[in-house]
């Protein structure tokens, strides 16, 4: 067993620096320093859902870079010194239908989890990456590639990823017009990518003095929706709506949004949602949604942001400031991902 | 103002006979003596929300064939003696962005509807197809291909075109995998008109005695719906799903067949329909719907069928009978559809 510090749930609202264990090497495995890590919507989630009394400890984080430290016999993709990210999972079976189309994220069997999650091999509870080291296999690493900025780059593996799948699986490029509705961690990644897809691209928002900010990252223009004159003005207008809203909210708005046979895709709130089946029939539009992503459009994604010099707008914060992060993105204050320095943790 | 005899609605489940007005023939209007008209389920829900109080009079039937028997002076695609056929929508704004893409069903200012519309020139409300005559702008009748039995082509204009689109839009061919849920009268046609496209296709039903008619209608297979192990083997396994159940019903167990960023389109039961977002999520599936069709889809559609020899399966009643067609089909006592013949109404 290898120990590092890092940071544990400590109340529904609050983390603690703690001490922790980490796995020795597995032939496959690599040991990473972790730089950089994102916080995450998620994170606040788990924290809050988070029972002391019965629940295995838990260490958020699932966006992250760092370099590599150590790495075990069988491993031949990676050597010590490399720059590399993991995203918000760590293994899966393998051998599924999901897997074997390269979705490992959709895992018959459940993708393993960053943290939160059961180590396939031995069982344990993984801890995740707002600590200074990981172990983590081989195949769930990715090089970062030359020219990201690693502390920008670390939303891209949750964050980015899971607004990027949408995009390309919806067949987002030249011509395409897409909206993105809600302009936060995930949203302003979207516009970046949308807009270097070649997509006619406009930020829905119900805080319209993010326009410049929407028209800084690439967009079009920004509608208020809260002004039903603009959204009226711009129905049945996209092929795509990208939803990265996070809080629960009424889906049939914005499925007014979608051209003909267009998708309404849900990226940032999860749970029930109830639409009215003639909101979809009319204009034969489509409800949809996606999450995290596979290995090999991860791999994709992150060489695509590298050559189009796309990365989050970050604030970075020591992580002794973590509980000072995670309040603030419970406000929604924040332009527009945390990532926290994990390098005073040593 | 010309008369003619028709079925109106005179208590929420029964019909009687009765004297109907026409108008006269305008500029653009065909007479068209109904010879046979389907009869569908939106037919029983017209009928059970009916208020006699207060709502005008109600003539069924929206999926008709018959012959033009007169003519308006600027009708110039259609001569006396034409055999046509009218579907469930007769006129549009004809200038929206739906109608400018040919998807009339669509009309931001909703499509006047066969029975039950408002007239968009008079004002009047509109009495359907089970009657012996009808006037229609031309626009929105369709000419009916040679080889396409006049009876069994009726169901087409409805249940036909309701079908098509969704296969259509979703790109079904040749190697499509294709799942149709429900084997009724939407649902047999939707399996003729995939195989026919050159999709392999398999029924899911919950009446398992309906595998020889599946096979019969081309169907590669049945699953049955109430066996676990049969659905969970068909899990992720179909590009698209096309849901014809009319009675409301759990969409999870028809999500799951979905393969990856594949549709489930919902075309028999109408309504707020409520999903778990991870449901969607996992493999990035989507939610659909459509409903009736445009004219540029509903000819192409008949034409289709005259091409491939698609008709629908039809009992044939006097419409003397339409009270037996109407209660037999609300106990779902029918393969697949009835159809009216209204030569007992001379």
């Amino acid at each position: 067993m290898r120990t590092t510090t890092g940071w544990l749930a400590n109340s529904p609202t609050t983390l603690r620096r703690a001490s922790l264990n980490r796995r020795d090497l597995r032939p496959d495995d690599l040991a990473v320093r972790i730089d950089y890590c994102g916080v995450c919507h998620s994170d606040l989630h788990a924290l809050h859902d988070y029972d002391h009394s019965a629940d295995a400890p838990l260490v958020p984080g699932h966006e992250f870079t760092g370099v590599v430290t150590e790495t075990g016999p069988e491993v031949s993709a990676f050597t010590v010194g490399d720059r590399v990210a993991v995203g918000n999972i760590v293994d899966s079976c393998g051998i599924c239908a999901m897997c074997a189309a390269g979705q490992e994220n959709f895992c018959h069997s459940f993708p393993t989890l960053t943290y939160g999650g059961t180590d396939r091999q031995d069982g344990s509870t993984t801890l995740g990456g707002f600590s200074r080291d990981y172990v983590v296999r081989d195949t769930f690493a990715y090089r970062l590639p030359s020219g990201l900025d690693p502390a920008a780059a670390a939303p891209l593996l949750c964050a980015g990823v899971t607004v990027w799948e949408p995009l390309r699986s919806l067949g987002v490029g030249r011509g395409s017009r897409v909206a993105v509705a809600g302009l936060g961690g995930l949203g302003h990644l979207a516009v970046r990518m949308a807009v270097a897809l070649g997509a006619t691209t406009t930020v829905i928002s119900r805080t319209p003095d993010k326009r410049d900010d929407a028209r800084r990252l690439g967009a079009h223009d920004l509608v208020d929706s809260t002004d039903t004159r603009q959204m009226a003005a711009t129905r049945d207008t996209f092929d795509v709506v990208i939803d990265t809203i996070s809080a629960p909210h009424d889906l049939a708005p914005y499925l007014k949004l979608v051209a003909l046979d267009g998708t309404l895709s849900l990226l940032g709130h999860l749970g029930p949602v109830t639409v009215e089946a003639t909101d979809l029939l009319v204009g034969r539009k489509k409800l949809s949604s996606a999450g995290s992503g596979g290995r090999r459009s991860t791999a994709e994604m992150l060489q695509f942001c590298a050559d189009n010099g796309i990365a989050a707008d970050i604030e970075v914060l020591p992580s002794t400031q973590v509980n000072t992060a995670l309040d603030r993105l419970r406000r929604n204050d924040v332009r527009y991902r945390f990532v926290l320095d994990m390098s005073d943790l040593d």
